[in-house]
């Protein structure tokens, strides 16, 4: 066999296999898409101009990538979390998928989200890609809901401190005529109270008001369709805008991972599939 | 601060570091491309009417992507391969990029990969494209340049034995009129010799003079140039069809890790540089 | 600095540190204590002068290396289960001992354990020791108390399983007048039922009347006191044999981790201590 | 199978394994030798009297529970270096002991450092052993022979450093009155040259002349010896106190990693052994 002699350097790729039964967390991020990169001419949200503080295409795109990532991997990832240019997908403790290893599973979603970004790109913003974007990932894992509960917390925490600056910047700038220098010097050292009293009192903006896309950032979910012609309960994948830091979210999805379920309960029973099922049919551009 | 009393999730992320010193070899291949993937209507090959055996569009397109990366990371990665929907970046063993943080490296070579594959599908192919492919990624660590040869030996051995099975195979169905199970039959259990043979008695082809594109896959290479006017040779991205298990090509190219070479002597001075220079500059569509 | 030079060596130390809020065990194995290695003259059981099929002097003796481990951790290890060569410690998921460092901990435990065994070894054993003997050992992460408790139970389940073969076989060549390969022939492809029945019938052993010491190997807890003086309860290391697959034990420790908690529930208050408190003032000879 | 259902626990056990044709090293720490420990009544080397700056015997039996690992992994260790309480093995590239499990490699070489120290301490000590003493350990894989000849020059350069400090400092507080407080603030900030001139000025010390034993640590090798009666050469365990640092140590042990060999030549043709081999003989008191 020609190959057999060098066939030997298959044993330098060691086990990355993730520890059984922990929830598992493979974060994706945007990069160059809002930070300068050294040696880019721009950051890619200005050379294709999105909006500021949110450009509501360029997050639909995102959330299209990512139920795309959703369905390819169906019975396996049962959350997500979007903001900006990133995304936080869960997958299931008792996934199998490719045996667990962390390599295939970060490299895979990266991969997956990557494509359908730059696939879907033209049915949802106006110019046209200039260059390929593209994201990293890692993956973390965390033993108990409880650690679930809170990573998304975090994200959602990120996305309200974010948006808050933001959306007072940029009325700074945009209405009120500063400079971008200028207003990071307003807000320096500015607690939440008041910026919400800038943009209330000189751009008459009532924050909580404005749409809980920016706000909350987007959640999507395998939700069971209540089905009484069905035994076995059918799922759809909804996109929502809502706060998962409070009980309310996860008391209502009880398919999640819920910090208060006693660990010894049978789990929720995951239809759990083989990858690939409905490969590319869900772009439905 | 409202994020911080989640922040300890952050303490869930462990390091990933690649061994210092380590040649890095990042391999990543397609998810379905020519192999059925449970779930899937068919293989992605065959929904977008690959030729076979081989299809120069579909292989250039992959050439295309892979080039995309070795921009975005001149100075880090020195040399890759490519035969089939798989390609393999070999990382210089000096390189910091990302602090040699596994995950990282890899999700961005897949994401960069996959991103200029999609980008630049309508430039290299007939049809449109239909879904999102993808691809998934693994790194592997090599402590001497006498792996990182044999490694690279073995995926071109790899390439010759595909190619010859497939270029046989195809001569069977295509032109010999065989169903694809009897074409399976008749080469089951030969050797390279007899395939040789049936390919030159039944269909007069000469394997050796096939194009060695197809035979030796595809080896890009940033070499230097030689210059008399700078001091500093400037290295220009090099696409060649060439043999690189014999002595010949590492020869040729002495700014490859050479089995050969002192271990204590002065590496070659790869100018190093931070990730990131010219993206999207080098599309050239 | 005349070391400087070479201190980028210390680059090469990769991170190995356990998972946070997972449950560790430690479990040590005795090497060439009861199997032939390779190379020795013979079994370090058999150089001794081991009883068969238990010597309790030397079950004692590991029981005592362990309680040194327990001792010298005490706040970190909460439980122990050792039988015949081996030993298992279970590190509470909240401790931070060594920075959970696997490497530290792993060969930390395994030396004190050592060290602890070969020290007292003249106040149990009768004849001296001729040579060092030696352990090794491994880690293995748990995420949720169920898992503990399977860990211990599948330990105590194979003492049982050992146990059972191993006091029927020594019946058959002690008072049956048997070889050692006469005792594996009868015994082959016998299940539980029929070696309770050679036992009963042949040499009149009633297995269940035996000591719980050697049917259920010892089981080592710091169990809190109550002391109506004391806000703050006290601790005492006890040495148990009992069984610990059931409900019972663990009813009646709620200290130790129990699959029953609810997760989100605050743990118990261990008293975390830094290592090394009272080393070496409880090997109480 | 009474176990069975709990067997599932194992898989939570990960590999492990270090990177192929890596050089790896294992050193070993005492743990609160000499440095004060949280909870200990004080430091091991002051409660059995160790003499300052430096113990013959106790470093002598370090050696000795060192060689002990050596004999023990013939054909699999090849250098070893100790000073104080510190000992580093160097597993030959191309061992496969323990199929490379780093936390079996890790924990069996410690522990039976740590079982020869307890068992040989009366052959070398005066005062009776009061408490276990204990190790930890880790391990550290190098590429090539270049880092390992600098990981062991890193070693020999802290010898150096801290036995220079040592000496002045236990001269000054033995022979010059100075308390050890008062030796520690004369010599903050000192230079190798000052420290020199003290010793020589104050108490008529050359340090140079002091015997190599404390000022270069002691080196281990399994040498080659000549005999010409026989095809295949013995080795035996030699105890060396000589510079490691310069050329001349290592071009006099070609059998050693050589930075300066061709990373292609054939190497050194060890004798593989199974591990265990003459386990007990050797520690020859």
């Amino acid at each position: 066999m020609a190959g057999s002699r060098y066939a030997y350097v298959r044993d330098f790729e060691l086990a990355d296999v993730a520890l059984p039964r922990t929830f598992l967390v493979v974060r994706i991020d945007g990069k160059g898409f809002h930070k300068y990169v050294a040696g880019a001419h721009s950051r890619f949200s200005q050379q294709h101009g999105f909006s500021k503080p949110n450009d509501a295409n360029a997050l639909e795109l995102m959330n299209e990538a990512a139920r795309h990532v959703m369905r390819e991997f169906k019975g396996h990832i049962t959350l997500a979390f979007g903001e900006s240019d990133e995304y936080s997908f869960l997958i299931d403790r008792d996934s199998g998928l490719y045996n667990r290893r962390q390599s295939k599973l970060i490299s895979h979603i990266v991969s997956l989200f990557t494509s359908a970004y730059v696939f879907a790109w033209q049915h949802y913003m106006r110019v046209p890609l200039q260059y390929p974007p593209s994201f990293d990932g890692r993956l973390v894992m965390y033993p108990t809901p409880k650690e679930v509960r809170d990573y998304f917390a975090w994200r959602q925490a990120d996305t309200h401190i974010n948006n808050l600056y933001n959306t007072v910047f940029w009325a700074l700038v945009q209405q009120g005529g500063k400079s971008e220098r200028e207003a990071h010097d307003i807000l320096k050292g500015t607690v939440s109270a008041e910026k919400h009293e800038i943009m209330f009192q000189q751009f008459a903006i009532n924050y909580d008001k404005l749409p809980a896309f920016f706000r909350k950032g987007t959640t999507l979910v395998w939700s069971p369709i209540a089905d009484p012609h069905r035994a076995k309960p059918r799922t759809e994948l909804r996109t929502l805008h809502v706060d998962i830091i409070g009980d309310t979210f996860w008391t209502a999805h009880p398919e999640q991972p819920l910090p208060a379920a006693n660990e010894a309960a049978p789990c929720y029973e995951h239809p759990k599939r083989l990858h690939g099922d409905g490969l590319g049919r869900h772009i439905g551009l």
